[in-house]
């Protein structure tokens, strides 16, 4: 072992845990309007991502996230073709989402274009579909953009942003949450990131509320693994507009050749069956 | 938040990252022949447990892996009665064995008395099944031990070990899995806790090599979240003295009254559908 390296840890005021990876040098560093943006370069995990010091992604587990964030909400959906990711702004949730032939338009819209540029230099693979020319980056704020869209002009709105602090503080309120609502066609459905299944289940709880107060007629929490965030295990948060269940549209999986890595209508079914504890704590 | 916090880590060489938890005091310490027992008081996570440095279990998470250790087999084996636990000495593989109302006989095998002394101390919870008088706790040297059972006398051996190195090493090789073949029935399961599917990949690979050449027929790795292990994702492998498939006993699952709070019928279902990078890996 390279006798330069060493550790770099986040830790989670909220959880009591921390998360380290062992790195060999910083590669990359911006403060943009909003945040400042680190690049590292590890010995196991390629490269890390850090946003005002949270690790935001690595090269090696954000198939995880990404997969995760955008089949289950594209499958669950009839026939999605109108997507539009807040935040994203890696481009790796925009790629899982233009593997599906049946989007015609997908649009990714980040406040901070300053981490697109830095994925584009330094996660080129995540960023190998943003010149399709169904994709359309924009980089502004998600919550003006929401609010903006035409009403029933949108299939699926994936939210794929950072902690419910700071710049993302926005994205989990009641207010957000009306316009995705009014964006959405009637068989639209929402889809979250909504943090750790085993520490952070009252903010799901609260996500929920929220969402349903909006108007969302049923909701499933999918978790999953993913080594880089708190406690290793996260989840996602489908919301559809119509209180309907959350049957998908298992035979097109394995048609579609998705080249998935953890993604597959197994793992589908299985995320969808929550461990009781967490279906205690979220039906009660 | 008390300024008395500190926060200990455990940096993973292998998988080049690191877990840590916030704790305020260390509670305990023993230096046993063999190991260093260390127990800390955490803020969020319960009491820890420290053995030469790696974490072993926290109050708050180790109900995932006990859970996971003992159902899945149990379920599996049409009528397990007589189960064998090498390792396991903190008891809460045993407490979840002894659920089980069919089981007549669960021998624990450790060979270091002072991690149950500290468990009974530290994890009371977890020892609470420790005078069931179907229950036998043995502190001896679980390879000898295997190699002295009667033939044909065991219908579930788990192995619930500290990685493979130290006092561990030998309970991952195919001398040990021979010992293990030849004490089990006909329809005898092996569980044995099998490392991370996404960073140790090559390592459950192995173990199921040699756990072939000793004779099993068919293999099946199961993973589920466990924070408190590297990459906070996890396995165990379990491997059938005869070639079967998993199909287990679902109808028994939820008429068991089992009191699980991660385990069912439905997590045991998806455990068995492994993720396509997984799935290629171990059967290529």
């Amino acid at each position: 072992m390279n006798a330069d390296t060493t550790w770099t840890y986040e830790n989670f005021e909220t959880t009591g845990s921390a998360i380290g990876f062992r790195t060999t040098r910083k590669l990359d560093e911006v403060q943009s309007p909003f945040q400042k943006i680190e690049i590292f370069e590890t010995t196991d995990w390629g490269n890390l991502m850090l946003i005002d010091g949270a690790v935001m992604l690595t090269s090696r587990d954000n198939f995880l996230y990404h997969e995760m964030m955008s089949h289950p909400a594209l499958f669950t959906h009839p026939a999605p073709k109108d997507v539009v990711i807040i935040g994203g702004g890696d481009c790796g949730t925009l790629r899982e989402v233009l593997r599906h032939r049946g989007v015609a338009s997908a649009v990714q819209c980040d406040i901070d274009e300053q981490v697109t540029r830095m994925a584009e230099k330094w996660f080129p693979e995540l960023c190998e579909s943003n010149d399709d020319p169904r994709a359309e980056l924009l980089f502004d704020d998600g919550i003006a953009y929401m609010a903006s869209r035409a009403p029933g002009s949108v299939d699926v709105v994936i939210v794929d942003s950072t902690d419910p602090v700071g710049p993302a503080e926005g994205l989990f309120n009641r207010a957000f949450y009306e316009s995705c609502f009014r964006a959405l066609r009637d068989d639209g459905i929402l889809v979250q990131q909504s943090e750790s299944p085993l520490a952070l289940l009252e903010l799901v709880r609260e996500m929920r509320g929220e969402m349903g107060k909006a108007g969302f007629g049923s909701f499933a929490t999918l978790p999953f693994p993913q080594p880089c965030y708190p406690t290793g295990w996260w989840s996602c948060t489908l919301a559809r507009k119509q209180a309907r269940d959350f049957a998908f549209r298992e035979a097109d999986v394995s048609g579609a050749v998705l080249g998935t890595r953890y993604y597959s209508a197994g793992i589908h079914r299985g995320a969808l069956c929550l461990p009781p504890f967490v279906a205690q704590a979220l039906e009660s």
